[in-house]
């Protein structure tokens, strides 16, 4: 119910508008800029002489354009100068990135992560030392516009602190302040749970593009979810919307890292499959203390072990295949669940969800069948992440980019300061 | 992603958003509006000219203002003048209303419904006839601006026609087209879930005010939802987005009317709660066949009903308590997914649930702290509905007032031509 924007609103939400253009859609004609934004050619201009002098993007001629005629020039995202560090904080992985504008991966550096309790030194350490190896390879004139983390747990919006995260026993770690501290480069990091990054990352890159209702599942150790309601990330009234891996669906079911029994993740996360495969070893308190990819006993955890039980189903397992069917069902419930709740028009399976859904995709369509309204399944779209175990590094990577594509010029001054 | 406004643009908005200031806001003072809005003296002045003009609001003198000085005129709408009919088409009830800009209902009409399956003559035939009876009776210089209905059941955003209401056996049911036809005023008549509209009508003139992420959760025979996603309703792809009430929550649980097991209304719907409480008689094979308020043998039925579930209850019966105790913890579970799920600031329990609510909160608040994130629950606030048995009702009315609040000049030259 506010008034209308200024005219210096306008400017700066036009720069930032064709900014995001070429920053999602790559190179483009100043013709197609023009027609896709409803401006007319000479704001197109003077706009871009804005972005090109500030060196967020350069014009150029098309290669061929096969048509007679002056060709339009073709603005194209700087991508090997202004970048953003993206980083991934996972159970079992850390990854750093250096992402260029326009999402082009120019770095990158992964490591594991022992499983167990979040230690802030083990997640920081490697993480700093990943951005500082990355940093010193840049030519003098990149400039770094923005920092973010992907975190496997709920983060507060008021002040990124990670609020909760069962998988790590992580309960109020202030991590992007230290990461930021450890960063050294006079740049806040933002942090987002996971699975909301990866959500966004499937709708402005990946298998959701132009789909403006959208729930990204995200299979890790545990359950995550992301959801896109009418374009923008669902967020609630902190930030913690979205975890649908604490829905109930079996009230008499598998207790959950989080308390409750019966949770979607307690039915279809890492440890129900395997545990219904024959292949869960427990050593201790701890559920799992071996180093990543196998447990002390040698047995397969995390993706290894849940592609072990996929493929396993695929050569003829019986025990294997009934694990996936029993997943696949509690797996389907949940989505009918979220079907009657969103009415939405796709569901992405990411993580380690990818390989489960791909096991069980009859199970889950035929319990969708049962349990979701008719009128609200019969455009549903069921996909797999077309991002793959980076969809949440490159969400991390957008979230990033948010500032600048916000207001470019100001934060563009601020970074070259 | 589009360039920003134009000038006209610039000035419908702040037309509708002045307008919708003192709809919603009741009188306010031009100093009020200047503050409020951002905008400077004089255009408030030529807005409030134009809304004047074209008879949507007028101005004058404040009562008593108690300060020296030259006292700021105050906008008031023209509630007497101009209207909307806004009708609630329920299992068990039609009400149609006139309610005046401003939210003022200016004249009312109910009557009973006769559960059973949806007779398109049966529900537009009275309505139309209220609506009659209410145009007679205005002055000649009113105007309608608007008409819009609440019904029980799921409305596709696209065409308005009812997609599935289970409790009414209405399945693609076009409703608000056969409706327009039979008011015969010119307009068109859009068409709402009933808990959507209580959602909305909670969040804009109820217990939510002020409140941009908000759960309705709306009691009739059935369960159904509303929700409020930073200040805008859930819509989903097609508009049967909210349908929390087929959220399966006991998947081995009773059978629902939706053709599943388990779903949230099933379980805490009023059938539930009568026949825990021992109060349910079954005629045959439609589940109710007597007038409302008694079925056939004189038990009651609807609201009724489960008003005196409560009541019994509240004197000590051990078998109602043990019903509202029962239906509590699976509304509290249902609640509790719902909060992982939306994080949502407010929780409001209307029509029957408000009943069911006020007898079960302790199950209801044990459950959500089991079951839901700690963050995520900690600000959380559990309300009844500050609208009541008329909360879809006043949620039809906003619907129905949307379009002269989106361009008010348009719509008033339409409607007065």
């Amino acid at each position: 119910m506010r008034a209308g924007p200024s005219q210096e609103e306008i400017r700066r939400h036009n720069l930032g508008a064709l900014l995001r253009h070429v920053h999602l859609g790559g190179p483009t004609s100043r013709a197609e800029l023009t027609s896709r934004m409803g401006l007319n050619r000479s704001t197109i201009m003077a706009l871009t002489a804005d972005l090109t002098a500030a060196g967020l993007v350069r014009e150029e001629l098309p290669r061929e354009t096969g048509r007679a005629g002056r060709p339009s020039l073709v603005v194209r995202p700087e991508s090997a100068r202004v970048y953003v560090f993206a980083l991934d904080v996972g159970v079992d992985r850390l990854v750093a990135a250096r992402v260029g504008l326009g999402g082009t991966v120019l770095d990158r550096r992964e490591t594991v992560r022992r499983r167990g309790p979040f230690v802030m030194e083990e997640v920081v350490g490697p993480l700093a030392a990943f951005a500082r190896q990355m940093h010193r390879k840049t030519r003098p004139d990149t400039v770094c516009v923005g920092a973010a983390a992907a975190f496997s747990g709920g983060v507060a919006r008021e002040d990124g602190v990670v609020r909760f995260g069962p998988n790590m026993d992580s309960v109020d770690v202030p991590f992007g302040e230290e990461m930021a501290r450890r960063l050294g480069l006079g740049l806040p990091v933002t942090v987002g749970n996971d699975a909301n990054l990866g959500a966004m990352a499937e709708h402005t890159r990946g298998v959701g593009v132009g789909c403006r209702d959208l729930i990204y599942l995200h299979g890790d150790v545990g359950v995550g979810g992301g959801v896109i309601v009418n374009g923008a990330l669902l967020g609630g009234h902190q930030g913690f919307g979205g975890e649908v891996g604490h829905m109930v669906v079996n009230p008499k079911g598998r207790s959950c890292g989080c308390g409750s029994l019966g949770c979607l993740e307690a039915e279809v996360g890492e440890r129900a499959l395997l545990e219904a495969a024959g292949r869960f070893e427990n050593h201790g308190a701890q559920p799992y203390n071996g180093s990543n990819g196998s447990n002390g006993s040698g047995a397969l955890i995390g993706r290894d072990a849940v592609r072990a039980v996929v493929d396993a189903a695929d050569r003829g397992d019986i025990v294997a295949q009934a694990a996936l069917g029993r997943v696949g069902d509690w797996l389907g419930l949940g989505v009918a669940n979220l079907v009657n709740i969103f009415n939405p028009e796709m569901v992405v399976f990411g993580g380690t969800l990818r390989e489960v859904y791909l096991g069980s995709a009859a199970q889950v369509r035929s319990r969708i069948t049962t349990d979701a309204l008719p009128p609200a399944r019969e455009h549903l779209r069921l996909r797999t992440s077309a991002l793959g175990d980076d969809a949440t590094l490159i969400g991390a990577a957008e979230l990033a980019f948010a500032q600048v594509l916000a207001d470019p010029l100001e934060v563009l001054a601020r970074a070259g300061s």
